[in-house]
């Protein structure tokens, strides 16, 4: 059986923006696997803004992706062949597959998806990377308390919508912030933020300040740039930053554009803390089952956006998140 | 009896460095307390930084000094006249007196000053806020275990030489960063350091990494800028940084640079949180009584600079601090 793979392997270290020509797509036939080893055939590509931030040569929490390459992702997939007692053929797994579509895999990292939580698109949002760093980095490093305000940006994002909704379970008063009307509307009407900020129009500090009198408790923020330093303005007093990505600068040629104010964590005696998800993987059981409970019980919803026609639409799918077209969880069904 | 009062007030919000033009020298009798009130007779003046950002007209743990009104300045005095029962004339007190040399106060976060303690000028320093500020954000804000990394920027400095060295009595290993090969000299040969860093000669980045090749598990930051950025890389996981205070932004006109290298917080799953010593009023005397006692055990010692000449001397001995050109505390003696 001659399987054809395709795959984005990485083949230039952007400038800015990604471009089509810093990847090369390339067909072959698909690998084997060794013994211990199975095939995966991916079916879902999760698109995620952290992927920009893995294409650049930089100490991070990963490695960046090497010239040439299969670019990283998560993915959902399919065992179809197995040489490994733990994955059978038939079993549906996720794992950092790559933008391709077959992973040879010897099964480190990679989990079986429980379809009776929901389906597998929700596997790599709401049940997947996403909702447990929204859960844990809110929970655990933002620590919320009932009636405290709690301000989180890229608010429409996968993250960010699912970091408002657990806020407003906790008993806080939301606040998001996005780009345009839309998808401000979209937070108050149908996710149940208290408040959006449109960071388009106006300014955010002003906004902030009008929406939280009192100051802001908590401030996920997954932008970084000058949405994070008007908000620094705003803290109250105690307040907790929590870092968990900083898409604003990922693409920026210019270097990084650090917080100028944050001395302002001095004037308000507040902390700024990053984390990343993999410390909390002892805990992913716990989050996912109370994730699956909420999601149930319609308390917690996810918008998928799904960008259909195979590993091909790749770079029009990851451009189109820094275009800030979508609103939820972006994943390209292969 | 007819007392002459001298006094510095701020006519001019500086832009970059301080110059004697931001400052009136004002000569005029001396003020008379009224029902409730005290005269202090100022002695010293505390000589500090953080001054130079009190200029500025930013939202700050406390307001800017307003144009027209006696610079700001904390000091220590002898009551000379009184007609407040807890402040008899010859008790020796503390306070926010300004730069001059009488002042009218209604007692209001005046304490008095306890000479079995140690000498007047160190109360200014080990004994006041210099000692409370490395006390307090050091072991409650940086919280280092026996055997961590402790990084302090302006280490030759009043807050900095302090925090050192009660890291060390804390059994941590210290690294100090100073400027010029003799305070370098000073840290590791007179108070201790295991080593120092010398921000003037050849990368901290470089020098903090060979003198801390297992990361920095706490980094007190007097300093901000490039040095914060600089450290930033080489935090350990679960790292804490202190924010004190930002010396080399408070005199850039072209605003604060923010670190830019902050999603390092993320990379080594650190926070970073700013103190105002003010909130930790109600343990000053626990504190303090520590810090006496470590100074007469000889375990924790402090240089004071005293600049005497009086009032008039203020403008030269506060440019003295930013050109780095002293180590430990500057007092201004009238």
């Amino acid at each position: 059986m001659s399987r054809i793979n395709a795959q984005y392997r990485l083949t230039a270290r952007p400038v800015g923006l990604p471009a089509v020509s810093d990847f090369q797509y390339v067909e072959e036939p698909a690998p084997q696997p060794g013994e211990g080893e199975f095939l995966v055939q991916v079916e879902h590509v999760s698109i995620d803004p952290a992927m920009r931030s893995w294409m650049n040569e930089v100490r991070s929490y990963v490695p960046p992706v090497a010239l040439g390459e299969v670019m990283r992702a998560a993915g959902i997939g399919r065992v179809v062949e197995s040489r490994h007692p733990g994955h059978p053929v038939g079993a549906v797994v996720s794992g950092t597959f790559g933008v391709q579509r077959y992973a040879v895999t010897d099964g480190l990292d990679v989990g079986t998806v429980d379809l009776s939580l929901g389906e597998a698109p929700l596997h790599l949002g709401v049940l997947g990377f996403s909702g447990l760093t929204a859960y844990f980095g809110l929970l655990d490093v933002g620590r919320p308390r009932p009636g405290e305000t709690v301000v989180v940006s890229a608010a429409a994002g996968s993250v960010g919508a699912l970091v408002g909704q657990i806020a407003k379970i906790r008993g806080c008063r939301v606040i998001g912030i996005a780009g345009g009307p839309g998808k401000c509307r979209h937070l108050v009407e149908e996710l149940g933020f208290d408040g959006a900020v449109d960071y388009k129009s106006g300014s955010v500090r002003a906004q902030v300040r009008d929406l939280a009198p009192q100051g802001v408790d908590v401030f996920f923020d997954n932008v970084g740039g000058d949405v994070l330093d008007d908000v620094l303005t705003r803290l109250a007093r105690g307040a907790r930053v929590v870092i968990s990505g900083a898409v604003s600068q990922y693409n920026s040629a210019q270097g990084v554009k650090g917080p100028s104010n944050y001395m302002q964590l001095l004037v308000s005696r507040a902390s700024m803390t990053g984390f990343v998800i993999f410390d909390y993987a002892a805990r992913y059981g716990e989050a996912r089952a109370q994730l699956a409970d909420w999601l149930r019980s319609g308390q917690l919803e996810e918008r998928t956006h799904v960008v259909t026609g195979g590993v091909e639409r790749f770079p029009e799918a990851l451009l189109g998140l820094f275009a800030g077209e979508n609103t939820g969880k972006t994943v390209l069904a292969l």
